[in-house]
């Protein structure tokens, strides 16, 4: 099967060249491997998505090696439009997120915004420790405020389920945040633009959907206060 | 085959479910199918991963949804720690950006940060041409400087030509730029971090190394400037 | 009188002479008269003022042109180090107001943080209403989440009192975020420094305290989530 | 004479009281008496303020305490627009500055805009140095890469001098920066709008214009590539 298969297969040589010096090298000629196999399996591949792309899902996610977006849904290239960054923050005046959401939003027009956190996140993990990260600090201190004010729920919990408490909330919180954006504010209400909250099991490859839907009243209350004309 | 592949094959039923409304549904189920065709061919693989990641490389790369770096790669979770914003633009005062680097070249200890542009990039053409595209104006503004900077060249190549070309200058400037944060630049001096410029063609499927090397004259020239103690 | 006053006489000769074109030109006339009246009054204020600064104050306010800090304070040049953005906004992850924050608190040592906000302020006023003003939007949007958050009690007041409720309740929040960044944090257990919330009133040029102080359980508990050693 | 004076005179017990242990309590003392004073002196003053601003200038300057712009420049409150940041630092996405200069330019429609930077200043002096100053060696990175680019005229140079130098470097990189935001590049075209660089002596009190003038040529290269429609 080896030669035949995907992502995965196509790197099991690469587990054992990655002991060698050089990772990079390794990583072209895995990238040349991959272009002929996919050529070879659909020869129209690649012309086909050098034409454009027409994604219908917005990924934002962390920027954690383990959690590649079109690997884990099972997907190909020109599925998935993709922002990621550490513990996948929302943070409303990030002009880095704020290009990525008008491009998606207003000019690709996906239909689905997710966002995704995961367990054992290294950048939750940071937020629930009092180690000094210098930049981090900064990057996290939202996510910080939102230990602050979650303290008597997550003082119940230990090690690995404090994390995913906190990775969860921290969703939760960025899906609100999202939902103010303007460019999803309006494509909410013009043409049913959906936004998401998941968290990804690393112990089992698993999306889990948290099912951050709302009452009618609360998107009414959100675009009375957001809407601008 | 179906069913024993990777990540093209499992999302051929995909491409069919996409025509229906739900895409994030059928994203869903496909990443159900992809576990479970991941844990079957290797028992181990999730609850290795959620034990930690150890990457070697950074891939900082455009948010574009036909290059996902780890698919392109070849390679499996785990592999790629990964930032992607609108246009791989590297901004020196991004935080977002700036964090990403911290974690994965201070934290992770990644031996190798690569840059990757590419072909027909939306954000590219965006300043290439003169719409009013908003907040994308004014991420993407550094950009158009350097148009500004190299018009003469530009203005000699068309189309897709022109696009790959400033595609190009914009991958090695931004490498500039990276060997200039602090993180980056101890990392290099340390212990021998190498970052790349890496064009992809989004016809063929195939990654252009651009050979940003330098001389070592410029490399101490930036050390003396840069380096703090 | 006139000649031998200070920035407001001085000044009388200039509202006239804005009625003409060049403002530009006009000031630069104008500060060669205050520099030469400062220098008459204290020939050694310039000598001293150019061996450093060591203000006690750092001033977070609005860019706002009815409120330069050091002339509504009664001060002069050396006594308040100052941050002025639209509607003084503390965005927990704006790099510009990090930077103040790192400089100012941590290596000037100031002993007093004042946020202020003011009445009839334009961006807030832009936050109450629903014009789409662009990148005001962004930056203005968790005003607008406070908005949100407060809608009830918003809804039973009317104009310039409304904009003064949010300008309140916009400090008292800039005050919290500001509690959190680690320099402010740890140099207000290590050395006392206090964070101050103000609002101006622009009908009597009188600065009011909105006494933001709190509990000491408050400080403990956040302490115990932001502190990093 | 005192009592009557403006800025400069009525922080003359100030200066005393900062001794004292509370220069918040003092400031707020000054400005209760700054008030009455100009009050007493112009009736009309804060009631014609509280109506509204038309400042004709744009101040984008430093947040060093001994610069404050309304003062320096012999105005009053009203005339001077004012966002200050470490080191006068233009980065051309950073969401602070942007929003300051599409309020300013757009909606009250000044007619300058003005650049300062200054001698002595500790954001140059921290760029021209290799003391590692956390979150500002990120603020300040781009002015060490102007100090890299132009190594060989600053190596002539000694202390102050050499300070003085990169400021003036930093302000004429700025104004290019500047010139090329979109609502600065329109309203160039449109109404005339100038973008100055300047100096501020602290030792001398005046303020240096570095006549950052262009030639047509570079202000219509600069237009076709940045002019959206």
């Amino acid at each position: 099967m080896a030669g035949q298969g995907g992502a995965i297969e196509s790197s099991d040589t690469l587990l054992t060249t990655r002991i060698l010096d050089n990772a990079f090298q390794s990583s072209l000629e895995s990238n040349k491997k991959w272009a002929e196999e996919t050529s070879k399996r659909d020869a129209d591949f690649f012309p086909k998505s050098a034409k454009g792309q027409a994604p219908q899902i917005l990924w934002l996610g962390c920027s954690d090696s383990r959690i590649p977006e079109t690997t884990i849904l099972g997907l190909k290239p020109g599925d998935v439009f993709t922002h990621r960054n550490i513990a996948n923050m929302i943070h409303p005046t990030d002009l880095s997120l704020l290009s990525v959401v008008e491009f998606s939003v207003r000019h690709l027009k996906v239909n689905h915004v997710v966002l995704c956190g995961h367990t054992s996140c290294g950048g939750v993990n940071a937020a629930l420790g009092n180690s000094k990260i210098d930049v981090l600090d900064l990057w996290l201190g939202p996510m910080k405020a939102l230990r602050e004010q979650h303290v008597a729920e997550l003082e119940k919990l230990e090690g690995a389920e404090k994390a995913t408490y906190l990775s969860k909330i921290n969703v939760k919180h960025g899906v609100e945040q999202l939902r103010r954006l303007p460019p999803v504010l309006e494509a909410m209400r013009d043409r049913g633009l959906q936004v998401h909250g998941l968290i990804y099991d690393l112990a089992t490859g698993r999306l889990e959907d948290l099912h951050c839907g709302e009452h009618e009243s609360a998107g009414k209350k959100r675009l009375a206060v957001f809407e601008t004309k």
